[in-house]
């Protein structure tokens, strides 16, 4: 099998093949979904833990329901609450974890580089569920997936990634996958919400919407995420709905049959026009959704692959020695 | 099958012969529940999500165990820490939701009409669990059935419901229900506390503990809803206990074999008196807990039917297309 | 068989055979979760109920796991949110659980005694996962089988419990477990974090760590339960690890292969040098934890076999009365 990954901690170190066994299998998971009884056996006797040191309903539950419809034991952990107030470090919460012998742990965090300091440290499969500025690999695949299921294809395409870039880990993955399968990238948004440092993944910069949309084939709208914007300039919605919300006029600038797309949850008014959004024609955020569990399905069922191939493996040679 | 409903909004939809379908079908779960082994797989393969927008720990309790021993895989979905907070609308809410496919969606909610709303807006099966003062279906069935198990009938008695009608879902589920069924109602309360519209339901009003309970078959006491009298009216619970509580006294115009029930959690002193909660041969405060979980068990396997059903037919509709 | 409770309240209750009985299953239980696939049907169709009164993510983590793996359906109820906020008694919180017919029931509860007092409510099996300052049985086994794994034994050992003794109901728990199979129990902290109480027990009392670990084959270190110490003496923690903390001055005075325990969370540099809780030569903390999840299996397997058998009687008596 071309996917060799022990975790998913982003979509840096995945290769495009890898990105599209990826996508290839979530797209069957897209059908299961559809009907009526949808729960395989994949994940059968594994157990998932979802740790979530940021409040994230929307991505739990749609890990959660991922793994239920494999077949896994899932928990939940909610490390608000937990021992982490009692002061244990991080790695020490790891390594009691990890003496559970969970197979799959999906975690969330507020600190980049968390979630792959906690892999270094366990034994299971772990699936970064988004860590500070730096990835969230799933919601890139399942825009991936979103994309090329509307565009026929995920490369060669012009796509257009709009609003808080300086925030978003959501950008950054997408950027990196986008990257990956050779299309155009552009970002655009207000200087003082544009990171330097993403020029060297070889998008276009716009500080203007018209101009930067010319053409697009996907709009990529994002959240402007407040909750990380300590200290720093924070725009009025007013303003900023002006100048960056996708609207009528500034989406009539992007391809006839441009699909829009935003990560959720959305401020209607100000990232985005309220009909926009609404427009089944344009809008795909409700498949975004939709994706969001098959692609998550298939990330950890191929994930499971590669453990209990490497258990098996491990207990051969503990047989053999 | 003579269950005809896509959702459970509500008593005011249901025919009598629903409501009967729905509580014979309850009174073969409870037989099941007193057993060790409880688990059908009447809901297996189908995803079941709690979507409380209000706290109650007891309620959705009842219908995640509900759920668990049908076989459903259910979902909690805390929505008061949820993308709510981060100014998501109630219906972007719904359509996010609804493309994870869940089969069976059960809502809280503290505005009157919210769970109706969110109803419209997707494909699975809703169960109201409770919506502002407007209704509160599975409560009124419970009661119902634990009626039925003690008095032999649920035509043809008289049913005082006593104490906090006017901020009451319960009340106005129950009187709903009980008109239906061609019972005498009588409602009890400070006039403070109960609302004018209720005459249109053909209950008669007392402000009078004893004369209202004069013969009672059944005598149902409602919480103070003291979390949901804003600004307005609240009784101290001296006084509201001395007029309005119940205790051996007032109880004594009821019928001998009358029997008591609240909805819980009680308030001992406020609206009952500890000594008769407590009565085995009249509280069945107990039964109605009991026969909660197997009211809602009831339900979901009638939505359940329908949705299965539906979904064959659209089905064989797009095969022969 | 062995093992004859309806509950499990405390080490009090048991005989050093039904111990013995629970650390030899638990056993089995640690290679079934060692393999990759975990799950037996032991509970299986059985309902478990974590209720807990105190956040414990650590402890309620370890009992849904259990739950889990033996095939439960497992609910969390977290009470502190729950109806207990809106005035309800213990009791009546323990008589609504008690109608939904759940078959175990675990409890932690911050009042000593409040978990013998729900048992005494309810038909289902009970299990303690801490109350108050009075036991937290689980606990006491874990550490037992880590002990027996790592030193072949659980009799005529020299075992120190250090630290924060008075707030402590996991070194309750310890001291007449480790009293019952016949080890020498050394106690050792500041007289204020003493309680007179404890040398009836049998255990010799030190306020010195250097004499108290003298020849000690286990080191039992305690977490400093600030949060149990309301208005009472607070040590500074600096000068706490100077005379408690355990470092390898200390700990050179134990026997050479002396194990190292502590029941997490740890606070380090407070009761012990980081170095020490890595080494893996001395250090069985991460064991302890892999070992709570066998032994919570065990202990739930033998009281549902008792609870099964229970019913089995009840049944037949009920054929034939």
């Amino acid at each position: 099998m071309s996917f060799r990954q022990r975790h998913l901690l982003g979509i840096e170190p995945l290769s495009p093949q890898e990105i599209l066994t990826i996508l290839d299998l979530a797209d069957r998971y897209v059908d299961l979904n559809r009907r009526t009884v949808k729960r395989t056996d994949a994940l059968a006797g594994l157990t998932q833990i979802n740790m979530f040191f940021e409040n994230s309903t929307r991505t739990q539950s749609s890990f959660e329901l991922a793994g239920k419809r494999l077949g896994a034991d899932v928990m939940n952990m909610s490390m608000q609450t937990s021992s982490v107030k009692k002061g244990e470090t991080l790695i020490d919460t790891a390594l009691t974890l990890n003496a559970m012998h969970p197979d799959l742990l999906v975690v969330r965090h507020p600190n980049s580089g968390a979630v792959n300091l906690l892999a270094s440290k366990v034994e299971c499969a772990v699936l970064n569920a988004g860590d500070g500025r730096h990835e969230h690999p799933t919601q890139a695949l399942l825009d991936a997936l979103t994309i090329r299921r509307k565009k026929g294809r995920i490369q060669r395409l012009t796509v257009a990634i709009c609003g808080d870039i300086a925030h978003s880990r959501v950008a950054r993955s997408n950027l990196i996958l986008l990257g990956k399968m050779e299309n155009r990238i552009r970002l655009i948004g207000p200087p003082t919400l544009m990171p330097a440092g993403f020029k060297e993944f070889g998008a276009e910069v716009y500080e203007d919407m018209n101009e930067g949309l010319k053409d697009a084939d996907v709009v990529m709208m994002l959240r402007l995420q407040k909750e990380r914007m300590d200290g720093g300039f924070i725009p009025s919605e007013r303003e900023y709905y002006h100048r960056y919300g996708l609207d009528a006029a500034k989406l009539s600038h992007a391809k006839p049959d441009a699909i829009v797309m935003h990560p959720g949850p959305m401020n209607r008014g100000v990232e985005i026009d309220g009909e926009i959004a609404d427009d089944i024609n344009r809008s795909v955020i409700q498949e975004q959704v939709e994706m969001g569990v098959a692609v998550r399905m298939a990330c950890m069922d191929l994930l499971a692959q590669n453990l209990r191939a490497e258990r098996g493996r491990a207990l051969n040679g503990e047989t053999y020695a």
